[in-house]
């Protein structure tokens, strides 16, 4: 039987899900070229060659990690825009929680302010995650949580899932006996608690 | 007219007061003894005695960024608990919306990671903030609001003020259109809206 031979696209794909898995365990600026040449046993010139540089490699796997939440987050085929959360939010807490440290590591690198490449591709996943929110779902099924589509409603979204984000990184710290069912349930529900009052006072 | 001699603790505040100013206009790691030394006319000598050393002194700057920060939103003697969040959130757009850099450098600093003791300060003002909300208000007046005291709400009400935090800091980039009386309408509207949710599912 003979090995199957890898395209370079197959082949710079399987790099970059090693590189999620190498920030996993340490600091984002840890996170080299070599590491990764000792760890995938090949050369730095390949490497180099599929990446250009340190930086343009460590993008490329924020950019991965987010392509990958995105995807494992993205809205299943439910009538009920509430259900349809709450899978999506499931699926979110289980991706932080097999990747808590490099999902650290990507908050901290966006927020700090010193890399402003990973706070545009933090910021470009952020804006995906919550305009799916609105645009996987009618006006009508807004409109049955109270919740319009507007400037104001888009930005308090956004706020919504910083508070997803940080509840999501305290409760992983400390559960402070709260099950993750009432997590989930409780960020479920928080999206209308939050979206419909702004509607209100708008 | 003589002038007012200073005793070392007001001089000391004064230096302070100073220091918050200088970081309106830079990053914080640009803050330093010598800077201030040059704009205060004092010398560099005489801060250290005061400040012990460049890291402790840009720590003061920071307590007491966020001491004003606290006492700029305590609570008002007003019955009705809604009331008196909403003038809270008030000051807290005022204070921001004065010290626009300064804030968001000490955002950044304590959520990116590698400032350690800023974080420190950061999260201790945070919690003051928001235990604040539960302190102020008794069981019976947050029950008006369908908000009960556990762990659960104590979390989200965290949470809530990541949310209020990250709202802020992007009106102020860019206010789509949306008045700051609508805006603090809105933050006042969703610390309800999202407690009395998480109330529901725990």
């Amino acid at each position: 039987m003979s090995r199957t031979r890898l395209s370079p696209e197959q082949r710079r794909e399987q790099l970059l899900d090693l590189g999620v898995q190498l920030i996993a365990d340490r600091p984002l600026d840890e996170l080299s070229i070599d590491l990764l040449a000792e760890q995938a046993g090949v050369s730095r010139g390949l490497l180099y060659h599929y990446f250009g540089g340190k930086q343009e490699f460590l993008l490329a796997v924020l950019r991965r990690m987010a392509d990958d939440l995105y995807a494992a987050t993205a809205p299943v085929d439910h009538p009920d825009m509430a259900e349809r959360l709450r899978v999506s939010l499931q699926n979110y807490v289980g991706f932080v929680r097999d990747h808590p440290a490099s999902y650290r590591s990507f908050v901290a690198a966006a927020l700090g302010g010193s890399h402003p490449d990973v706070r545009a591709v933090y910021e470009e996943a952020r804006s995906a995650l919550t305009d799916r929110i609105f645009d996987s779902a009618s006006a009508e099924e807004l409109a049955v949580f109270g919740i319009v589509d507007t400037a104001a409603t888009r930005l308090f979204a956004r706020g919504w899932a910083s508070m997803v984000e940080d509840v999501m990184l305290r409760w992983l710290e400390d559960p402070r006996g709260i099950t993750e069912e009432e997590l989930i349930g409780s960020m479920t529900l928080s999206l209308g608690g939050v979206l419909a009052v702004v509607a209100l006072s708008s």
